[in-house]
């Protein structure tokens, strides 16, 4: 190979986080090795990026060649360059990552026949490379946006309960919220519509449902707003 | 050169946006190109990165070699990966940004004695490669910042007044804040503490002087707050 620039360059790569609410758990997406090094252990979905392909179509195509699940939105989350994170030699690592509903993202037989597998994020197995420290500064960051940004449209049904909401916050934040301030602080922010209907088939006293209004959680993501939760 | 895995890889350069304050007016850090691509143009002090070296440090490398500027706390701002952002090869580009205060950081001469200088964020003159970009994402980064961090520690005298931390805070928004509203707000968060001490020699009616609680500076900088103003 001939370059341009004739000087050792290290090799870039991408791994992905995603992370997938199930119910009342946060899980994360790990596939296994089957190539040294760290063969047999688990790891983030990833691989090398071709000289003509952006970073995002990398991420992107190495996910559903790793675990076969596709149409997530990949979001930058930090380039990881220590000199020493890969034994092979110098690569760099753009890592994304995403939260979906784990639901809509089965794992599928991947393309390349490797173990792909969703994994609880309190109960992960040791990771090969820096890959424990990908996934806490994902996982960080995930619970800082909570805090800023609105949650749910893509996560819950289009109707919901309060405490299908609250739930959904108590599971990326790993703790229980208080019921009333939960409830004052998200209905002051004029994000979501109350429905004249009720939960129906429920066993307890059906709840109000709540829809996004759209428009508004439209603009409080680019706005950005504080959540004292 | 041999590589462990042989196929084609980008090139990777690190690049920097410093923001300067002076007095009221927000400035940027840029360098004179001396070479092809863009010779002559303007463009953000930046470089490749060596293969035994960390990203951080070759963004200090090459901050101190093309300006002179060094002891700046630069933070991962965004990499950047379009295929065709440099008309030489395939480069990808990890960013870094700081905000510094413009008298700690005169322009010196820089060992590859490249033209470097301040110029007024709001007439910067046409960058080379997709500097431009970069510029706007840091500048963004900048002011969505200061609604959740606390700011003026490193930017500010020790003791100042409500009106010097206001300007600050005008100066980076680009807008004029609401005196009444400012003062408020600033002094609800618990972050300054009022010191028994005015202003001296100067014209006006002597303000008084504020500095801010250590303490609680780095905490709210840790945890992060809404300031909506």
């Amino acid at each position: 190979m001939s370059y341009k620039y004739e000087y050792p360059r290290a090799a870039l790569t991408v791994d992905c986080v995603v992370f997938g609410l199930d119910e009342d758990d946060l899980k994360v997406l790990l596939i296994r090795r089957d190539m040294e090094p760290f063969a047999g252990r688990w790891a983030l979905p990833g691989g090398f990026v071709h000289v003509d392909e952006t970073l995002e179509t990398a991420a992107m195509r190495e996910l559903v060649e790793e675990t076969g699940v596709q149409n997530v939105y990949l979001e930058q989350l930090y380039t990881f360059g220590d000199v020493e994170r890969d034994p092979r030699e110098r690569v760099v690592s753009v890592a994304y990552y995403a939260l979906v509903k784990l639901s809509d993202h089965r794992v599928q037989a991947a393309t390349d026949a490797r173990e792909a597998a969703w994994f609880s994020i309190d109960d992960t197995p040791s990771l090969g490379f820096d890959h424990q420290n990908i996934l806490a500064t994902a996982h960080e960051r995930l619970r800082g946006k909570v805090r800023y940004q609105p949650l749910g449209f893509e996560l819950l049904p289009e109707k919901f309960t309060l405490r299908q909401l609250q739930q959904l916050y108590e599971t990326i934040l790993d703790r229980m919220l208080d019921k009333r301030n939960f409830r004052k602080k998200i209905l002051g922010m004029g994000l979501l519509k109350e429905l004249d209907e009720v939960e129906t088939e429920v066993a307890h006293r059906a709840a109000r449902l709540y829809r996004f209004d759209k428009r508004k959680y439209e603009r409080l993501t680019k706005q950005g707003f504080n959540f004292e939760i």
